[in-house]
C-alpha cells in the first residue's frame, strides 16, 4: 500500500493505538527513507525467529514485553526500547497485553525467517 | 566513536535522558543498522536547515515542539510524531525545554546543509 501524502500535524501514538485491533499485526504509521514506524498490540507467546537482513528496534509504549533469546532474555516495560541485531533468534513474550512502536525496513515480516501462520502482511498501513 | 557491545538489558529512556546535560546536541542511544536512535533537549529557536539526503523522524517524549516549515508548522506534543521529509527545510522551536526521541541516519548532523555555530557532533554516544 502507498503511504499517505505528507500531512502537515504530528501523528498522536496513543490516538493510532486505538485503531490497532488485532493483535500481533503491527501497523505502519510512519515512513521514514526506506523504514517503517509501526505499532503493535502483543499478548501472549510469540513464534522463535530472526530477521537474518536487519536489526528491528522495540520500544514499549505501555505495559511489559519480554523477548527471549537462546542465551537469555530482556524484560522492556514501559518507555525502554531495545534493537535486536539481525540474525539473532528471539521470541517475544506478554502475560498481558503490551502496546509497542517497531522499527525496521519496509517489507520487514513479523515473523521473519520463519514464516507460518502467524505471518502478518508486512506493510499494512493504519 | 563506536557502539557499546550488544547488552542483555534495556534502554530506558527516562534514566538516558537525565544524562542529557546540554540543548541542542543530539546523543546517540543505539544503533539499528546504519541508523542511530539519539535522545536531545530541546529550548528555545533553532536555525532554518534541511537534510538534502535523509528523512528525519521527530518523537516528543516530553514537553511541546514546534516545527517550522516554509509552508506552515506543525505542533507536536508529548507522544507525538513526525517525519520530516528530506531536502524540506525546518526550523525546531520549543518555548520551554522539550525532550525528544530522534531518528535518522549515522552521521546526520542536526544543522543540516546549513552548519554554523550550533552544529553538534553527529555520533556523540550518550
Amino acid at each position: 500500500m502507498e503511504p499517505p501524502p505528507r500531512p502537515l500535524h504530528a501523528t498522536n501514538l496513543q490516538q493510532k493505538l486505538r485503531l490497532v485491533t488485532q493483535q500481533w499485526a503491527p501497523k505502519v504509521i510512519a515512513q521514514m527513507n526506506d523504514y517503517h514506524v509501526k505499532l503493535a498490540k502483543l499478548e501472549g507467546d510469540f513464534i522463535w525467529h530472526s530477521h537474518p537482513e536487519t536489526d528491528e528496534v522495540f520500544l514499549v509504549l505501555s505495559g511489559r514485553l519480554e523477548i527471549a533469546f537462546r542465551d537469555g532474555s530482556v524484560t522492556l516495560e514501559e518507555g525502554e526500547m531495545y534493537v535486536v541485531p539481525k540474525g539473532v533468534e528471539h521470541k517475544p513474550f506478554a502475560a498481558e497485553e503490551c502496546r509497542i512502536l517497531l522499527i525496521e525496513p519496509a517489507g520487514t515480516v513479523n515473523t521473519g525467517d520463519a514464516g507460518g501462520t502467524r505471518t502478518a502482511p508486512a506493510d499494512a498501513w493504519l
